[in-house]
Order: C-alpha cells, then sequence, then structure tokens
C-alpha cells in the first residue's frame, strides 16, 4: 500500500479546485458587468424627459424623449413588403380584380384603387391619389397628419371640415405620428380626433372611462374604421366626418342606419342604384372576432413589444402581423412562422373565395338592372331591385373594403358575403322577372370587364352622352 | 430575571413539537394507506384477461376484462341530453326545419329525420325508423351492430349487401359495441367494416400503416362518412356499400365523383332534378378542419379520458362534448364551461344562418323548376337548371346532414353553404329566363311549406296520379 503524499493525486485535486473557482469568480464578474450595463441602459430610459409643446405636429421633436420609439416609426416607410394578399407593396386593386371597377363605376375608387401602404406615405398619397382628393373637403385630410388635430383646435373641426381640401395643403406637412395618438405631457394615449369620441357621445358611452387595454385599439379607430360626410343644412354642415354606429356596428345596423338617413355617397351609372360606398370598417369588423373577444387589442399585434439593450418598449412599425410573426402572432400561437403564415392564409383564401362569388354575381346585377332600364323598365318598376343591389353591395364592400382581408373576423366576414351574394342573386332573380315583363327573354349580353382597361374602357360607355354597348338582343 | 425552567414556556413547545409530530405521522399512514389501495385498483387492471371470441358480438361478454368501459358504453343510453343544435334527444329535424321536406320529397327522408340519438338505440332506430328501411338491402344494417362483422365473416360482404334487410333482423341483435372497433385478442383498435379498407386501397393507401391516433378516428370513419350503394350489373352488385372518396374528401370531389358515375338517390318530384343523398360526411368535414389538423382525434374530444379509483381510462359514453365539457374541450381550452359553449354556439349559429338562405333558395329553386315545367318546358330545356339545384343542394347537404352542425370545420362549412345557395339562386335565374321564353313573366307563386304538416301535404301533390298547385299565374 502507498500511503498518500502532499505531492500525490490530492495536490492535484487542490490546484483543480483553485482553477475551478477562478474560472467561477470571472464568469460571475463578467455577469455583474454585463447587469450593470444593462442597468445603466435601462436607466437612460427614466431620463428627465423634455417637455413637448401642444399639438406638436412635428414626431421628430418627440424624438428627444422617444428615439427608440421615433426610429421604429420610422420604419413606415418600407414600401415594398409583400405578404400574399397585403404588406406595404401598393397592389393595384383594380387590375387584381377588375370587378373593382365595375362595382365604383361613377365613383373615383374605379379609376384608382390601391392597397395602403404605411403611415409615412399618408401626405404624399392622399396628394397624389388619382381620385383627386385634393377638389374635395379638407374632411378627406382628417386621418392623414398630426396637423389635423393642431389645426382643429385653431379652427374648431366644423370650419377645418368644410375648408376645401387643396386651402389645407401648406399646413399640412407631417405624416401620422405621435400626436395622432399621445398626449404629449403624460405620453398617455389619447384620442385627437372629434369624429369617434362624438360616436361613443351618441351611443351614450363615454370614451374617457375605457381602459388602457381598449385605448390601445380605439387610437386606431380613430381612423379605421367606416365613416360618411353628414350633410345638415340646418348646422350649414357640408361634410362633417361621422361614424355610422348609433344603431351598432355591424353591417346591418350600418345598413339600416344609412337606409334611416337616406344616405348615398353616389348613384351607380351602370344600375342607377344608390350606392354607400364602405371605407375601411377594420375596427367595427375586428370587434366581431375572436382577438377583440380575448381583449387583443389592435396593438398587440400591429405593434408587438420589442426589446433593445434591455429596454422593453413598443414596435411603432405599423404594419400586417404576418411580416412579424415571430413577435406578433408567435408570442400567443406557438407555432412555426410557415405554419402561422399557412393557417392565416388558408383563412383568407377562403374569403377571397366567398368575395369572388359575390363579386361576380354584383357585376352581373348591375348590368342586368341596366338591361331592365334599355328594356323599357321605368325608376319605378326599378326601385326594388335597386334598393337590394345597394345592400349586397354594401354588405361585400364591408368585407372586401376592410384590411387583413377578413382575418380579423373570418367567420362573421363569411356570413356577410354569403348574405352578399345570396341579395345580388335575388336582384337578379328581380331583374329577368322584369325583362320577361318587357318580352325579353334572351339573356342578358355580358361585356367583357376581364382586365382593368376592359373594364374601364367598359364604365365609360355608361357615363353621360355616352352610348352604353346593347345588353339585350335586338333592342 | 427569571431562569427558565423545565416547567416554562420552554416544556410548553416540546409538547407542541412532540403533538406535531404524532399528527404528521398519522397524516403519512393515512396517506400511505390511500395510495397502496390505489395500487390494488390499478393492479385489478393488470387481471389475467379472459379470451374472448372471435366476432364476439355480445359487448357484455368482453366486460369481464373491460369493466369500466363496458359500463361508460352503457351510458350511450342516455336519450334526453340536450344542447342547442344536437345531443341525444331525437329533435325531429322536418319539424324545426320544413325545408327539409321540400329538399328531400320522394325520398324517405320526406317522411321521417330525426337527430341521431346515442349507439345504443342503432338497431331499434333502424328497424322502426319512419324510412321503412327493413324494405332495403342488408347494406342498410352495415353500420348497426356488432353482429355485421361476424355474418360478413359468414356470408362474405357482397352477399350480406345483397341479402334483404328484413331476412336479416333474427341476427342482428347487438348495438354498436366493442367488436366494432376492438380486436378481441389484443384490444388493439381495429377495422371491422370493408368499405373503409376498400375507399383507402383505391386511393393507393394502405389503412394497416396508420397511426394509432389516426386509429382513433378511423374507427369512427367506418360509419360516420358519406357513402352510396353502388349497383354493377356485371359483377352482380345491386347496393355495394362504397365511400365516393377516389377524387377525394372534399365536396367539389364528391360531387365531379358522382357526376362521373352518373349516381343519383332518387329523382326530385318537384324539379324531376336527379337528386344524391349526402349522408353524414363527419370524417370528411372533420378532417378539414382545425382540430384534424392538430391531429385531435374523434375519441380526443367524443371519448376523453376518464379516471375512476386510480384508472385512467376511455370514457366509451360516446357524445357531443358539449354534454361533457370539463373533460373534452377545457383539456385544452382553459375557459369557463358556459364561455366554451357559447363560443360554440356562435360558430354554429353562423352555420344555421348560412344554411337558412341556401334552405330558402333551394325550395325556390325546385319550384321554379317545376313551374318552368307547368309553362310547357321540355326535359332537355329544364337539364341545365336541374344539374345545377342538383349540384347546389348536395352541397347544402354535404353540410347539413354532418353532425356538430358545421362545428367540425366551421369556415369550410360556411364556404360551401355560400356557395349552395349562390348555385341555387343561378339555377333560379336561368328558370325565370326560361319562364320569359314561355311567355310567363309573373312571379312564381310559391306555396306555403312553412310547417312539417304543410310541407309533407304539400308534396304529396307531387306525387304520381296527383295535381300540383298552380305555380304560375293563369294556366
Amino acid at each position: 500500500m502507498t500511503e498518500p503524499t502532499s505531492s500525490g493525486p490530492s495536490a492535484l485535486k487542490g490546484w483543480l479546485v483553485f482553477g475551478a473557482v477562478l474560472v467561477a469568480v470571472l464568469i460571475t464578474g463578467l455577469l455583474l458587468a454585463s447587469i450593470m450595463e444593462r442597468r445603466a441602459e435601462a436607466a437612460q430610459g427614466q431620463r428627465v424627459l423634455q417637455p413637448i409643446k401642444a399639438w406638436e405636429s412635428d414626431s421628430s421633436k418627440w424624438a428627444v424623449n422617444w428615439p427608440r420609439e421615433h426610429a421604429s416609426w420610422k420604419q413606415t416607410e418600407q414600401k415594398d413588403t409583400k405578404t400574399k394578399y397585403g404588406g406595404s407593396h401598393q397592389y393595384d386593386l383594380l387590375a387584381d380584380v377588375p370587378a373593382n371597377v365595375i362595382l365604383f363605376a361613377g365613383y373615383p375608387f374605379s379609376v384608382d384603387y390601391k392597397q395602403a401602404r404605411g403611415h409615412q406615405y399618408a401626405v404624399k398619397d392622399v396628394t397624389d391619389s388619382g381620385r383627386n382628393i385634393m377638389t374635395k373637403p379638407g374632411t378627406c385630410w382628417t386621418c392623414k397628419s398630426p396637423d389635423v388635430p393642431r389645426l382643429m383646435a385653431e379652427m374648431g373641426p366644423a370650419k377645418f371640415y368644410d375648408t376645401p381640401a387643396k386651402d389645407l395643403i401648406p399646413e399640412i406637412t407631417h405624416n401620422i405620428g405621435c400626436a395622432d395618438c399621445h398626449d404629449p405631457n403624460t405620453m398617455a394615449l389619447a384620442i385627437s380626433r372629434p369624429a369617434l369620441i362624438e360616436a361613443f357621445e351618441r351611443q351614450g358611452k363615454d370614451i374617457k372611462s375605457v381602459s388602457h387595454q381598449e385605448m390601445r385599439s380605439l387610437v386606431c379607430a380613430q381612423c379605421h374604421v367606416e365613416y360618411y360626410f353628414k350633410k345638415d343644412e340646418a348646422k350649414g354642415e357640408k361634410a362633417y366626418l361621422t361614424f355610422p354606429w348609433d344603431k351598432g356596428t355591424g353591417v346591418e345596423e350600418m345598413d339600416a342606419y344609412y337606409d334611416e338617413k337616406q344616405f348615398s355617397d353616389w348613384t351607380h351609372p351602370i344600375s342607377g342604384a344608390k350606392m354607400v360606398k364602405m371605407q375601411h370598417p377594420d375596427y367595427e369588423v375586428y370587434s366581431k372576432g375572436i382577438h377583440a373577444y380575448r381583449n387583443v387589442s389592435c396593438a398587440d399585434c400591429h405593434m408587438p413589444y420589442k426589446t433593445e439593450g434591455g429596454q422593453k418598449f413598443t414596435d411603432h412599425h405599423v404594419q400586417s402581423p404576418l411580416l412579424n410573426i415571430s413577435n406578433s402572432c408567435a408570442v400567443c400561437h406557438r407555432w412555426g412562422e410557415e405554419e402561422i403564415k399557412s393557417r392565416v392564409e388558408s383563412i383568407q383564401d377562403k374569403i377571397v373565395h366567398g368575395r369572388a362569388i359575390a363579386e361576380d354575381a354584383l357585376c352581373k346585377a348591375h348590368f342586368d338592372i341596366a338591361a331592365c332600364k334599355q328594356a323599357g323598365a321605368t325608376d319605378e318598376e326599378l326601385a326594388e331591385v335597386r334598393k337590394l343591389v345597394r345592400k349586397a353591395q354594401l354588405r361585400w364592400d364591408y368585407v372586401a373594403a376592410n384590411n387583413g382581408l377578413g382575418f380579423h373576423a373570418p367567420q362573421e366576414c363569411q356570413r356577410i358575403l354569403a348574405d352578399a351574394a345570396d341579395l345580388a342573386q335575388q336582384t337578379r332573380v328581380a331583374c329577368v322577372r322584369l325583362l320577361a315583363k318587357k318580352g325579353v327573354s334572351d339573356p342578358v349580353i355580358y361585356p367583357d370587364w376581364s382586365s382593368k382597361q376592359k373594364a374601364q374602357d367598359l364604365i365609360k360607355l355608361f357615363g353621360k352622352d355616352a352610348t352604353p354597348p346593347k345588353l339585350i338582343a335586338g333592342k
């Protein structure tokens, strides 16, 4: 047996322990340093805030206090992101779906209708729009710039709405930014536009009593809603921005509201029906869906939290969640990005299917009414079918015009599209019967609207002093 | 200062500790006893299994080995459970939706059509059915009893299908039970009916290679599917049970299959259209939905795991998950039972809405075709509209006939119902045009089918030697 000595394996073990302790101390030191650094970064967030003046419309002035939010907000400049049905790429919705040209004939959306892009393009896109928006009232500026609340504070909303859009151009220079949604003193979320506040009031609700989480959707609902330009001669109003929410935000309730007001945006030159253009009832559709039911706000998906240098903040690069799946959807839905994308697209594909059925029936319905007119039907005889096609198209547009292609409330949107197609077909049944009364039994001769160009050329033939194509044989 | 003594607070503390130890020992003893008892119960589950003979159709013979499964299976006797749209209560689907009478005119479903109830009633309900099923081929017995695989083993499937149902009554005495889904030797899930195996083979798939989890749906898919009675004179087949899956299990694929086979179940006496009755394409619809996508099987929701006396086993009380939410839905969806129920019903409400639109359009389409006939249209002239109404109704029925009211694949079902309504309305447009060709421009005079009785009286008028009501004025 060998006796253990101090220079044997026992001494080696001692050195090993000593070495391990050294390494552990080193690692602890590095960790502590890293933690200190992050604390220091975080402390920057607690800097003394610089005062921002009321109605400051220049977002770069807010950047001194909120550099990370400002930097991410700037990213809404991106203009080439694409999802299957959206993104910031300006898809031409008339080329993609030429039926849009027919359905909006006689209305500027038949001339120019593009997928909206980032907030950084708000001023440019409304000024340059092929819809000639600068020939319209100031109301059209309402959602485009933080200069608007400043001007409204100076002029009052009614006067702002009443000023020609063109005359406001010099005053409106900043794109949608900080002042649109935030109080400059407290940085609290704040409603800067009167229409939403007024809509709440008319429904007997106080917008000041809502929760912070609700505000994370309601600041968006200032603009991402259906609205119309209310005229009230008695009050001297010409285009007072109003949300048609008095009976509720469902499509049937808005339809009833517009019927009661006998409101229409334009008269359709093919059918002669008095139409309503739905704008982008994003908030209304969202509020019928599962995400709203689970109290998930707009910001939760479109402006998810982000971390930089130990700081958690809200990503102000507002965009499709499909362009930022890992920070958005995947926070709750723990699947792979490709899988999430394919789930969303499979939902949107079904909406597109239902939308296409409705579009085909609607286009034919407008031409069927025109055919009745050519066969000698009177306005009185056409009153019922014109009402029907208005109701059908309003429903279709409630889904078609909203962002997200029905994803915000898929089942509700599918229900509405089925109703739209059914009502459009009911219009057609009634038209064919009317044609029979006028002695016409041959099928309506539908013209070709299979491309944007063909459709745009076609609707010109239904303009003033133009000769429409013959829709019934022999007449 | 008082010195501590052994009879002071320190002694009291000692007694307290002693007492606490006693209590702890007692509790430990009780826990151990409980664990031992559970082990003993669990050990019962590991009893030596008694042999069960091949094709044993009497489920009570299996009970010796599987007492808990057998006891829960017996509970499918319950006949009074109700959900908003289902349960084991035998809703009268003709009274609830009189349009069913019109749509199935000339077919036994217009006489008697009830919500199915528990497996324990399979033999009784098929024997007593107002659809006179005992006058039909043996094929009608296929899904009703574990005596069927026994008889098929003896006779061969073809001969079984070919024997009149009535002649098999003495042999078929046991309700759907153990032998329908299990191998008696291994208790493994097993396919006992040839139609599913043959459908797999025709698609080039081997049903033996599927996973256990897939089997937990496929044993159900032996019966809960769309099927038809294939006739093949060359093979001497009169009613060979066949799944129309060769092109796929989607509704468009089945439609194409039936068109190619020029198959129809009956000729509709009102429209003269050659119709297909969809049975209950539960598996097909399920396979298009999110639960199937997530690999949740039929059994996971309809036969969730259950624990009794320390034993976990599959609850064989097959029923609507809405009657067992806490063990079924709530295992994954951690919400309150009322909330889960209301979510499911809000989905089903939208399906019922889409179904009602389709039903109204379909009933009118059948009468519109009848009106054309009354106006003198020939079979040749009616060929197109009859094809259209067949396609429309097949789609509607794919959704309407399946259990769960579309819940198994809500978006797919809404898509299909929208198509059904649209196709039915296209039928109507074509009919009105045909009426015009025959000089009829007045609206079709729709008779009243607003109750089961009225609807059943009405369809009799379209029977042989009866005089149908006048559907067009003056004729």
